[in-house]
């Protein structure tokens, strides 16, 4: 029997915020498997906002015009001719956005569905939950009594990031998009408190909540935001530069935080990461993290939508802000 | 015999390049001595940039209106009433932009001059020595083969950061304003190459002098160069954020860095710092930097001017870019 893969591939780099017709929906017949190769049957893909950046021309990632829409994703082996993978066994990989992936040994991990649901393995036990875990406490290195403040709190990372922190014992302060997002982020997740930036002056409100000013910014954002945080930065605060939502949809017209001269008056720090910079400390991440969740010191938090079809629409939504915790699409 | 101090004092807070009007020199007779005080007969008054910025509102060093000009500088003890310091002994210390200073012991600094001039604990073996020291290598961590770029590189930080940097073993450029300074740091520093910015297209030289990207930037000057500098860091660099003259006279519309990104994409750090982070490693720096000038491994640049009276142009000279190294008032 002949398996047919549905896919979406770059029809053309976006200018701004991408349309509808910078996609391109294809159906082709699956190749037959070389030697050493397994098949995958995708059954979650990963919804991310460094995604758009990879829609640009001139990055490592950078998908090509006329490519499958590069995106991390989880499934299960279909068949496999590499004798360390079995049928049936759950892997995660760079699989792009369709149905079925062939796929060398190389691009494979295999996780272990008996410890948490296979999505988590995009979450909070996956490069995500790393990407909060690594940026936080090796970036970051926040202390106890810290006060620190996450945006994009709601987002995947920042759930993350902002529990993380409430365990090592700071005072946390989510920005996110909305009402819900605020209410979840206090209530269900501990965070001390919550700004909304769409209705609330960000400025006043985090001198409100960081009387001590902040010790610890870690930011997905960027723009305007960043520029409020740094006119309140502590002595020797850290501020993580983990993403730049804001941002990636205009890459042209940057706006450069123009109060970074006080991360010379307040002798503070501003860093860039990736998580695979802790490459050789993954297991250690995923070991730490999988028992919190196990404690129920940590909750994974997703928002699932079903269908290779809505990725166009899924993936803007990402950029009003739409989902809470990890964005997924099940097929 | 009354003794007459004459000093220079803020009349008003400038509004972006200080004025004439702006200062206001005065003739007053010298308080009698109190116990534990000493009485300072100066002999060299330091003139740095980051003096323009005490002229602002609201800095724990701002100097408040009528009160006189604050500036570190050096002298000789002319009377004491304290038994810690004796007539003749030579100290450093935040004197003011006058002819004596009373001042009380936990203000000062003793220094031995029979280990180098006077003039040279305003420069390499004082603060300005020691804010190259730390922020080189405690900040910046340069390794053997870094490719380190330093702005206001004939200045008084620079010329010093630089110096270290090529006894670090590094490959090192300069940025500075004249073809006479880019002279002196190539043929009578070491460094590697230097760049005019005034008359050269500073991105283009950056690109030809740093082929595999920046490691380390030393910089004092900030603006578009510190934006330039951002496209070409190198994985994992380090921005020390020493100073931003660039900046200091148009506080209200500073320009940031609008390629901050770049510390994303390439793992990197910037970081602002003052040499009183390290306070308690000051005789190891001032140990250290003795024995580089003792050994000819370092050289110290000064530029001295005569008379008190000189200091309102000598000052705006400093961000003319006039000086070579430090710049020192003689009185």
């Amino acid at each position: 029997m002949t398996l047919l893969n549905h896919q979406i591939r770059l029809a053309a780099r976006p200018v701004g915020i991408p349309k509808a017709s910078d996609w391109k929906f294809t159906t082709e017949k699956m190749a037959q498997l070389k030697s050493g190769e397994v098949l995958v049957k995708i059954q979650y893909i990963a919804v991310d906002p460094v995604m758009r950046l990879w829609m640009n021309e001139g990055l490592e990632e950078s998908v090509n015009i006329d490519d499958v829409r590069n995106a991390f994703a989880a499934g299960r082996i279909h068949a496999s001719k590499n004798p360390q993978f079995s049928e049936g066994d759950y892997v995660v990989g760079y699989f792009g956005v369709q149905e079925y992936a062939i796929v060398k040994d190389s691009d494979l991990i295999k996780v272990d569905t008996k410890t948490a649901p296979l999505s988590f393995f995009l979450g909070t036990l996956g490069r995500t939950g790393f990407t909060a875990y690594f940026g936080l406490l090796d970036v970051g290195k926040p202390k106890a009594n810290d006060t620190v403040v996450i945006s994009a709190a709601a987002g995947a990372v920042g759930t993350v990031a902002g529990q993380i922190a409430k365990l090592k014992g700071c005072h946390v302060i989510g920005i996110a998009g909305s009402e819900k997002k605020c209410n979840y982020i206090v209530k269900h997740l501990g965070f001390n408190a919550a700004i909304n930036y769409k209705n609330e002056n960000v400025e006043e409100e985090l001198k409100k909540h960081c009387p001590k000013g902040i010790n610890l910014y870690f930011d997905a954002v960027g723009g305007d935001i960043l520029d409020i945080v740094l006119q309140q930065v502590a002595f020797k605060a850290r501020i993580v530069i983990c993403g730049a939502i804001s941002q990636y949809n205009t890459m042209d017209t940057i706006k450069g935080p123009s109060n970074y001269l006080s991360l010379l008056f307040n002798h503070a720090r501003m860093e860039g990461f990736s998580v695979y910079d802790y490459l050789d400390r993954f297991p250690e991440a995923s070991q730490e993290l999988a028992n919190w969740l196990k404690e129920n010191k940590l909750i994974n938090i997703e928002t699932i939508v079903k269908g290779l079809d809505i990725f166009p629409e899924t993936f803007l939504n990402l950029f009003k802000g739409e989902n809470l915790g990890k964005l997924l699409i099940q097929l």
